[in-house]
């Protein structure tokens, strides 16, 4: 059977994630329905990386035995045809038969957007944390520097996800501030992510630019030593998956 | 009593537009609803643009009259905190007792947004239209230029609006190509518009750019020689209502 590699982007706003879950509707059992009507049989896909509820992706992944060849500049269009409009397949190749969408990601990107209006923009409101507070931008560059490199990262996850090796490499934390838009968006890339691992550095970075959070409880949380200066949680709505790197030199 | 200009905001996907209607849920019913809740009493709003179902705005006002005194600078909080998130209220300002929202608004400005990936971008779609094929800008600038100056537009309005001055200025039809978010948008600057009038000439510059209609059949259609050359109306979600002009050197 072929091993195909797809290319998902999603609204996350009203899917409880992107896992397959009891009772809830999730972006993988919604694209593993339409699969299965395509395919005429059922289909499990194997996803990149597994978003929270809320969370939205601009460059999900997602591997799944072909049970019969569809070309793949054909098979998009045959599963978004099936698909909800807020679920699109953006494109699909063919990979060796070993691939596995998860564990074979090298480097992934997250995007997170914070709305600095002072009212809420009302058509950014589900993609976007609404933050009207003033945020010194200096402070949280310097925050998010600290940030970057390879870290124990165990406080900045939520416990209870059974992962045993915390350590993780931020090859950049890039602040990027628009005015014209009033949105300041941060993007994350790194070797891998823990659970809630972005929003709670976010939150952190949210809390150095109020000037309630220093570079020495970072330095300590990233020790180990400061579980306080981790979080809050960030809102999922800010939150986008936007690149999962297979090949180092892309 | 004092009249006040409200600043509103909108997502228009979940309303049938601005104008209260029997049996529909409008931005008018849903502000005065919140208004009648601060005053205690009924509110009515008059709206400067009578926004269609599923149109957005990010620059929409209304005036009413305010049965008691709140302070303009804490009228949006006490508003927005019982509208839904959908709408939200950006400023008030106090204006001369005789003013109009509608008769009184000298410019309007109106945005019109394509997605041109190949694919509908999911976190765009309900604020865009989706065209994958080939759009020629030059050619769509050009017929765009045509649509700029004083004109009858009496064919590019859905009929039944009854109104009978059809002459409206368009000081400006622009058209904004931005490769790196793959939308164009359109920003129309006029006096006025009739019914429809934005997603009828944005249908024809569509046409246009596939090179399905020329500059001659457009001319001809502004002296009321082609009906053929105005729309298909584009869909409501791709428009947003960005400005009102009250004062001509704003």
């Amino acid at each position: 059977m072929e091993n195909m590699l797809l290319h998902i982007t999603y609204d996350g706003t009203n899917y409880s994630g992107f896992q397959i879950q009891e009772n809830a509707s999730t972006i993988q059992e919604t694209v593993e329905k339409a699969l299965g009507i395509v395919y005429k049989q059922p289909v499990r896909i194997t996803g990149a990386g597994r978003t929270d509820a809320g969370v939205h992706a601009r460059g999900q992944r997602a591997n799944f035995k072909a049970p019969f060849h569809i070309p793949e500049e054909k098979l998009p269009s045959a599963v978004n045809s099936l698909l909800p409009p807020d679920v699109v397949i953006t494109g699909a190749e063919r990979v060796s038969d070993g691939f596995h969408a998860r564990y074979d990601a090298k480097r992934k990107i997250y995007s997170y957007t914070i709305d600095r209006a002072n009212f809420p923009q009302v058509l950014k409101r589900l993609y976007s944390w609404h933050i009207p507070e003033r945020l010194d931008l200096d402070l949280m560059q310097k925050a998010a520097s600290k940030f970057e490199g390879t870290h124990d990262f165990k406080t900045f996850q939520v416990s209870g996800s059974g992962v045993d090796d915390t350590v993780r490499t931020l090859f950049r934390v890039d602040l990027d501030n628009r005015p014209c838009e009033q949105v300041l968006v941060i993007t994350f890339e790194g070797s891998g992510f823990l659970y809630r691992m972005v929003r709670l550095i976010t939150g952190s970075l949210v809390r150095a630019g109020m000037d309630r959070l220093n570079l020495v409880e970072i330095t300590g949380a990233l020790k180990g030593e400061n579980a306080s200066a981790a979080g809050p949680t960030s809102p999922a709505a800010g939150l986008c998956l936007e690149k999962i790197y297979y090949e180092l030199n892309q």
